[in-house]
């Protein structure tokens, strides 16, 4: 059977921008749930100052903690950053980028070639995995539409920098199939198994998007259990695709991801009584929704 | 341009199941406010008993209330109903069935076979127009999963009885692409203008099916503004697809509705006050957010 890869991101991509503090031991349980859940790559934090980023500053601790196994990553957003994970022997690392330097300027307060410069040492000196993502693929909230070949010839740059992979993000989720079918007719000069699909379900189009990538050959998205997360600097976005949709659609087209759909609604239960919010993403829903009732028929 | 159809059913279909009742005013400002966003086909009720849905009890009130202009339908589940109808002048009518009879048995009581025969006299009467729904078309919430030659099979009956159009629904929402395209398979010999894809977005599959269905030459699709309503009668369900939702794709693939967004964005608010829950279509609160937001940076 045809196997798709997730890399699963709620950690990291899902947590940051949480205003109410989720104490470490709440995050070590969340990604042993997710592990119990059959998610083997899990990005876990970001060795970011906790001056931008609080929720992430334990990330020190947290990597300590962490459960056996699994292919852990962090991401790294500067040389600073980089040496912090380097001390504790982080293998897999991810660094970060756009599209548009409208967008990195506001985000990282530098322009797409500065970030690239300040990673390049990075790059070079790693010798474990290396991802990078490269935001706004399709749109910027500041700049508008972004030429496919722009993406491309990042994407081209960031490989030839050593970057083992790149996620390419929708950021704001506004894209469409058509637009990825432009995107990728600009990238298939590049390996597919370089390039994983990070789509944002903001308006509704994720897993049309994902549809349309898997019709191409893509193989790889990220995704964010209870679909946590997504973009605070996007005007009226949110939203990462939920891996609960993604899995749910892989599985019923014929896909196999060895992830176990109930055991991955749950995982997040516990990070949602922390937020005070009820879960949301349609299929963690359906899911949960359907294990109770099953659970009721049981006991009558 | 490519032109897409939009169907809107929130009034009938979106309220049918909602316990807290609706004065029918608000129903007439809704449909009013539909049409403001370029609505036209507009399904306002159904001819049901009061005792069966108290909400939509007040159909024959309302049916004379209607804005000017609008091809407004209305469901006739029965030989009563259509008695009601006709009285009225109701010009554009539509009959329901499911392509499992273990579904039609807890809905409306009876199988598919008789189901047919209690609206054959009405298809043969009406001079109007027929829409004909099929529910469950890929999977019976008690049955299990349809054969697409069965629902084609009802399909081709229902033409043959005199149905103008056929609403396929994934009542359930548990379809993806493939299953699109094998049902297509099936009918594809049926003309395609007679065909109205009726998605649930229950486990977020909804937009990938339309973006299927489109691929595959299909222009008509019911939607529900702010996603209300959904299916009783399966566990776990809800979950009509967003308006919204499909308006937002279609133009963002270069096809056009002819709908205003913003506009249909907030024609069902009233509704949600009513409801006490807020609005949790993903383009809706996206699109409030955007014009939110530029109204502020206007006043600033």
């Amino acid at each position: 059977m045809d196997q798709i890869r997730i890399i699963e991101v709620s950690p990291r991509d899902g947590l940051q921008n949480e205003k109410v503090p989720v104490p470490t031991s709440a995050k070590v349980s969340l990604i042993a749930s997710l592990r119990e859940a059959k998610l083997e790559e899990i990005e876990v934090s970001s060795f970011v100052s906790p001056k931008w980023v609080p929720q992430l500053g334990d990330v020190s601790e947290l990597w300590r903690l962490l459960p056996e196994g699994g292919l852990y990553s962090a991401l790294v957003p500067n040389a600073r950053g980089y040496e912090n994970a380097k001390a504790l022997g982080v293998s897999r690392i991810s660094v970060f980028t756009a599209a548009s330097s409208a967008f990195t300027l506001k985000n990282i307060n530098m322009t797409v070639a500065e970030s690239l410069e300040g990673f390049r040492p990075i790059l070079k000196e790693h010798e474990g995995f290396k991802r990078a993502y490269v935001s706004t693929i399709f749109e910027c909230p500041y700049a508008g539409r972004i030429e496919p070949a722009a993406v491309a010839k990042l994407a081209e740059e960031l490989i030839e920098m050593g970057a083992d992979e790149i996620s390419l993000g929708d950021t704001i989720g506004v894209g469409t199939p058509s637009e990825v079918t432009q995107l990728h007719e600009s990238i298939r000069h590049l390996d597919a198994q370089r390039i994983v699909w990070h789509f944002h379900d903001t308006r509704g189009t994720a897993i049309a998007n994902v549809a349309k990538a898997l019709e191409l050959g893509y193989r790889s998205f990220d995704a964010s259990a209870g679909g946590l997360g997504g973009c605070p600097y996007a005007k009226g976005a949110g939203g990462n695709l939920a891996t609960e949709d993604l899995v749910y659609f892989a599985h019923r087209e014929g896909l196999t991801t060895g992830v176990d759909l109930l055991k991955l609604s749950q995982a997040t239960l516990p990070i949602f009584e922390i937020l005070s919010r009820p879960p949301t993403a349609k299929v963690q829903l359906a899911a949960l929704a359907e294990w109770r009732s099953s659970q009721e028929s049981a006991q009558q």
